[in-house]
């Protein structure tokens, strides 16, 4: 094996925290999604900053290739050691550093979920509001650029990562930002390691944006006859800059999934979820206007649920929405879409694509952020299927090209991993070759994360 | 003269548009400060980003630096060609490419002026909120990382350049970003060359984020018997989360200033000018929760202005602070400082900075963008007496350090230019190196703006 000795050093400093079992190697060969595995060599569990700059360091002398690993919830391979080496696990840096109210800001280690982080926050009064559905860790939300249903108010994680440290390909560590809101000394290294993928160095500490709880929340519900229908709502809605929290389109097959699922009893319609944050009365006018613009567009009354308990079930049955689906078809995996595209374009990038989906054959319910212009299709196949599989990736590979044709993106939110690779220089043209000469700049021996993002033969 | 043959050569291709007089040298020898002005060899006023490319790839191949060159509004010396050269003029790239309302977002070209944008979104109903105070070209704001008083509510450049387009050194043209309103798709190079001055590529194409115009508009103003009492109902106006759009520290001798320059009657204490934009009601209704929080605080009653002209006058003043800071000395120019600290530490900073002002016997008004700890001084003195100057400096690093200190930045928003320079290897540790690393990648020959951001020697 190529990585023997390194990681005969590893073993020898870090013991059991240096582990090669079957099942600890098996459970770091892959994410979510359906690339194929790879184990790594071995998994570390470093505990401190010191402790990855060291590992970074080992690996570095022995050419070894490092992948970091928050909690296996990607999408896109990105945590697929394709060339083996060390999967860096990340799980045992989960402290949560500090909490600084008067600032609106926390400082954590990148193995603390939202979650917890959210469980600590409680009594504060504060939150961290980005939310991409899986429990991930923060570093790993941080490393794919993470969003969520709350994008469209609180921002990504691009917006809500302040600071960061990092240890580098060489070991060294460094600290980008600061806890100050805004500065100009100098190239925004945050940004710049915020979506890298664990490409360009390790995030081991972020120091996050937070936001006050919402004195008020309310939901609620609005069916329209048409796709059109709904997107024209939300693009009046985000004209008119009402400041909306969450608003979320499902199409009439996420809903009937979403009803069996979750014991609901929607109309089988395109259907926004939506959710407004802001004191009661401010709440209460913002509903109001909504329904206006609904109304506009053929949408339904609909009752506002402010109480906590039907909120949490509406919102529940959303973040079910993956589970629902592939209760439609049991034993079946979804493969997962995610365009972004400006939202003047959004109603023809989904009418375009449910052509495409009728024209498969596949069952493949659309869910979309889409006061973002963010969807997303989970296309059911049957993982055993060959041929599933390619008529999945034909379909795929349809909407990643419409997002494009359309100025938008083909990853809105999920990442590039191995997934997106292919696409990456129809979508950034020369600006992909500016990211390699990145990569060679900062990780010369391509030790981190190798074979995402950018391509180095 | 060791650029002569490329300046030949550009003069040759481009005619009156490659000027050499001394006015027009001298014009582009200098930003607004006090940095020590250098005339370029020549200066270029491209009409395209093919011809920008083009002019890159001349001086490229003659080894010839190329600094870029807005309104020359910047305030750390960033447009000084030190090592002469080509300065590129971009002004008479100054067209608005598309306003797309439905998406709020519009394409412009870097020689565009905030206030022009505005001018021309009139009654489109959308505004650009970006106020850095002058009226600086959006390609230089974008490349200065530039705010002002709205960043509080709709933040800093960094939030508001969806995408661009850029020459990089080797003359290849690249685009960033798309108009979708996010994406996960590898390394973001929109964020890595706004605020890079152009020291690593020449911005030729923006895409802005577009803010839709406020319903309803309240200005006023709020005195206090302390310094602290204004900075910590800020701070409580920040934590409750009202979305205040401006919110404005001016010191009692700022105000002195202002009420003689602008002939108003303001009390002189600590002041804060604060600007809330929603609907009526929720105008109303952030103005009431505001007086309530100042009301704690020791902060006097106040009466709002939603008239279009009290709250005109109120902002000019406010805009006018800097020429109404030089009335207080004739003949005297500002030497301006630009500290930002985590808002938790900002009563301190400026407590602090108070005490020094007075210890070193000079007229330094505060004002600041309290909102996100930024605050600056105007620090008054004769540009012809070195002892002065030197007395400037002194007190300017003292700032500088404390704002380290203090967990913040050394420049808020007026970026690093020549002047912020020395500061950051203290700021940044190792990550400063690692943007000499990727300046190099970059720009290997280090062409663009050198002698800016990071020291190449």
């Amino acid at each position: 094996m190529p990585f023997d000795t390194t990681i005969a050093t590893l073993k020898s400093e870090y013991g059991d925290r240096c582990a090669t079992s079957d099942a600890i190697l098996d459970y770091h060969s892959k994410g979510e999604a359906y690339h194929a595995p790879v184990r790594p060599d071995a998994v570390l569990f470093p505990g401190s900053t010191e402790e990855v700059a060291a590992i970074m360091r080992t690996c570095a002398a022995g050419a070894c290739p490092i992948v970091p690993f928050g909690t296996g919830t990607s999408l896109e391979g990105h945590v697929v050691p394709i060339r083996g080496g060390v999967s860096l696990d990340m799980s045992k840096m989960d402290k949560i550093l500090a909490v600084n109210a008067q600032d609106l800001d926390a400082v954590v280690q990148p193995g603390v979920t939202r979650r917890r982080l959210n469980e600590e926050l409680r009594d504060t009064g504060l939150m961290f509001p980005v939310d991409p559905g899986a429990d991930a860790s923060l570093g790993g939300m941080a490393a794919t650029r993470a969003s969520g249903t709350t994008a469209v108010r609180y921002g990504t994680m691009r917006e809500n990562v302040l600071a960061l440290e990092a240890v580098m390909a060489d070991g060294r560590i460094i600290r980008a930002g600061t806890r100050a809101r805004k500065s100009s000394a100098g190239y925004d290294l945050t940004k710049l390691l915020v979506g890298s993928e664990g490409t360009l160095g390790i995030i081991t500490e972020l120091t996050l944006r937070l936001q006050g709880q919402p004195e008020a929340v309310a939901s609620g519900v609005c069916t329209f006859d048409t796709v059109e229908g709904a997107v024209d709502a939300v693009i009046l809605t985000m004209q008119s800059g009402l400041p909306v929290a969450r608003i979320e389109f499902l199409d009439e097959l996420q809903i009937r999934a979403v009803n069996a699922y979750s014991k609901l009893s929607l109309a089988e319609k395109p259907t926004l979820f939506l959710e407004f944050h802001g004191t009661n009365a401010g709440v209460a006018e913002q509903s109001e206007r909504f329904g206006e613009i609904a109304h506009e567009y053929g949408g339904s009354d609909f009752d506002w649920a402010t109480k906590t308990e039907d909120r949490n079930r509406l919102w529940r049955a959303r973040h079910d929405a993956y589970y629902a689906v592939r209760a439609l078809r049991p034993g079946a995996q979804g493969y997962v879409t995610d365009a972004c595209v400006p939202i003047s374009r959004l109603a023809e990038a989904i009418i375009e694509t449910k052509k495409d989906i009728a024209d498969s054959g596949m069952l493949a319910p659309v869910v979309g952020h889409v006061g973002d212009g963010n969807f997303h299709l989970a296309i059911l196949i049957d993982p055993e299927d060959a041929s599933e599989l390619k008529a999945a990736e034909a379909l795929a590979h349809r909407i990643a090209e419409r997002a494009l044709d359309l100025g938008g993106t083909v990853t809105g939110e999920h990442g590039v991993g191995m997934g997106k690779m292919k696409y990456m220089a129809a979508e950034h043209g020369d600006g992909y070759d500016i990211m390699r000469q990145i990569k060679r700049a900062l990780d010369p021996q391509n030790l981190l994360n190798p074979g995402k993002i950018v391509d180095m033969n």
